[in-house]
């Protein structure tokens, strides 16, 4: 069981109702009416616990399990050990995955605002948000309702959030709209002026950056990642974008919807991404680039030239993946032999 | 216009007017009494805006704008559309940045303290110092005039910042000596001790850190960059030096006057920078190494031995730009003929 | 002299003293009565002061040394100027590092609670914690005798500190088990979820993270260091790791005892790191991989298969650290001949 210090869980529930939840059909023999508790791995998993075998290699592990229920894909069910209930889904990790949502519900916004709480008293909230403690919510802002404000986190003048979005612990955000069901995590930082500025000869003139931070709808932005304002156009983050921890997003870049950015990518100023684009961790792309559609590029690789849509690409040069594969064997080559 | 609800537009002004202010002249047959009332890009300004034209590429859309008056070069100026007043400037981008500064003024500091900012009786505040709800300010600090501290940042004890220095949300400062006119961005860390230990049977020893992080007048630090202080000798950061987010600066580094960190840098313990160096982003430094004036390292280029002034090099491991876009090119043909 | 605005000088001490505290001997001839007051390194010391030498390269700033004191080994001792008093050690640097914590040792936690920070009444308190402005503890949270919870920090509920850990300013814990002797910096981020997510043809569903992040006693973990709580299984952390600044690490990885990451370095989800690994600075570790004891891994290096123990690799494909440097010498000369 996850650790009650940390996470509620909720249940039990049977059989029937966890397959109507997560989309899994409850296979002849299984008792739609079992009682299941919890949710576990194959090896931890004991008669009250549900389980999940996704890939073949786990094979072993499945018919050794203990766990009283189990999702699977009907090509595997027929090895089962004796006496497991089954659950069949053709994609049985993310039913687990809603099973787990079952079984362990995120916390509600409760309608609460801390004492220690600053709120200007200009700035509008919706119906039952939460405002934790040292939190500060400025001049105009609009926070939707139930939303989530966390400890020590800095709401600026005029920021607008959408509905259900939860911002972590010590995060900032200014000059940015916010949509709804997005995830902030703790520490980020959302629409501080970019990286912008021209040489004079009596030194550096700022150039005054008047755009803002536009975020779509269901996007999650990583712990201590950084999300620059737009110079004049906008910042933007299509819908549903995934933004892992300690990302540059400079001025102007436009993230489409769905695309993946793992740890660590960069992304320089005015590049705009198509839609569910994927940057392995590290990666870094030059400004001013547009990178189409579904495009993919792997960990710590370059970027320095656009790409078209459904690019898969590697490397410092970046090159087409199964180029790059062939040079990496060469480069390893030539290590060993010295020539 | 830029959004109401984040940037606060002054003016009108008159050509003259801002022709003065950004250094520029009222080319013949403009008016210099014509009212201009805000600030826009080619393609989006009316009669009443003042838009700019930095590049022979974008003639097109500078002949076919309905600005009413424009920043050019003196070249271009006989391509301009009919009707269109023409400020004649050798650096149009710098000219219209300034017009920018013009029509939407930083905010100044309000002599303000929130009721929710914690500051030591001992700290000693300049005159028109704003305190925006949580911050922190520890013992003996000495804030200089007009300093702008953000919400729920935090002061070390004895800090020392200069006049009209910002602090962004959520930054730190401890053990530091700042000039003025910095811009410290959300969530920047300065001061904390650096990666220092030595391994002893019993363990690691940390070795103190007992420097400080000295900071020049008209710096940047980027959002969420982190600037260790010094083990015993201060890290030191150049005069009007430009970081932007995710920077690492290790103890005991000295960054030169005026140099240029893009995103996600790492800079070693003990490295020494000349003035104005450019470091593009995601390059790593070793430590304990020296770069002289004016080298520019490319982005994601890993640098590990001394560079001399001028120096513009590139590349894992890194060469000269020239070297390298050659070596490039052999690398994507070795990977495309797979030998 | 250390900065008296940040460092608290404490002493005088004698000789006799010094030694006894850092392990060395008082040489022949020197009065273990002598009185030191303070640490300078060799160009800067005085009569009053101990300094060290650990390299033969600095012997010509060794012999013309005014420091009253110094650290050397006994085959450098002979050649020590008349006049200074020689402590024999094997290792004069990490002498000399404790010699520093003598004579500037770190403030002790002092029994205080700002009255802005916010405690939870269930929380539970230590005896001599300190608490510091704006610093937010949750509901459950349990902080070990003589804890230190820097200015703005935030403790979620729940989360366990053991005795004389240090969390800095502005840092934020959720979903947490720390060890004792902890250092955690400025601005880091341990226990939010990690990049969990499952496509679904409705769009993204987020794995829930239902693990924890625990962390080994006498760890540091640098400041804007991001560290996921696990998925399921926890996250770990050994005893004695010492983690720098701006590091990445997902969910469920495990790093062994004593492992040195260095800043920027990324760990991908599921990697195990075996005992005292070291990982150099922005050097990147893929996922779901293992990598034995005391690997070493080069700056800026890519990671993508397992390592065994004692591995020494480097680059970007990484290779054995003997053979990149040929690699690197060939390459070189590639980009000079152009073939």
């Amino acid at each position: 069981m996850a650790d009650p210090r940390f996470f509620r869980l909720a249940g039990p529930f049977t059989l029937g109702e966890i397959a109507t939840q997560v989309g899994a059909e409850v296979a002849p023999g299984a008792d739609p009416g079992r009682s299941i508790s919890d949710v576990r791995p194959l090896g931890e998993a004991g008669p009250d616990h549900l389980s999940f075998l996704d890939n073949k290699r786990y094979a072993d592990a499945f018919q050794a399990s203990r766990a009283g229920a189990c999702l699977v894909d009907a090509e595997m069910a027929a090895q089962a050990p004796s006496g497991m209930a089954l659950l069949v889904s053709k994609k049985p990790r993310l039913a687990f995955a809603r099973a787990c949502h079952l079984f362990y519900p995120e916390a509600e916004a409760r309608s609460a605002r801390h004492a220690s709480a600053a709120i200007d008293p200009s700035a509008v909230l919706g119906e039952r948000v939460e405002v934790e403690a040292g939190a500060v919510i400025g001049a105009g802002a609009e926070i939707g309702a139930r939303c989530r404000i966390g400890a020590n986190a800095v709401i600026g003048a005029g920021v607008v959030l959408g509905e259900d979005t939860v911002v972590g612990a010590n995060a900032s955000i200014s000059h940015a709209l916010v949509g709804r069901r997005v995830v902030i995590y703790p520490g980020a930082r959302i629409g501080q002026p970019g990286f912008g500025f021209e040489v004079s000869a009596q030194g550096v003139v700022k150039v005054p950056q008047l755009g803002r931070v536009v975020i779509g709808d269901d996007v999650e932005v990583g712990a201590n990642t950084t999300i620059d304002r737009g110079s004049g156009p906008d910042t933007v983050i299509g819908r549903g974008a995934m933004i892992d921890n300690l990302v540059q997003i400079g001025h102007n870049v436009v993230v489409g919807d769905g695309c993946i950015l793992v740890a660590q990518v960069g992304i320089s100023g005015s590049t705009r991404l198509g839609n569910f684009v994927v940057l392995a961790g590290q990666a870094g792309i030059s400004g001013h680039l547009t990178i189409g559609d579904r495009a993919v590029v792997g960990p710590q690789s370059g970027i320095t030239k656009d790409l078209p849509a459904d690019s898969r690409v590697m490397g410092l040069p970046a090159m087409p993946m199964a180029e790059y594969a062939r040079l990496s064997a060469q480069l390893k080559r030539m290590g060993r032999k010295g020539k």
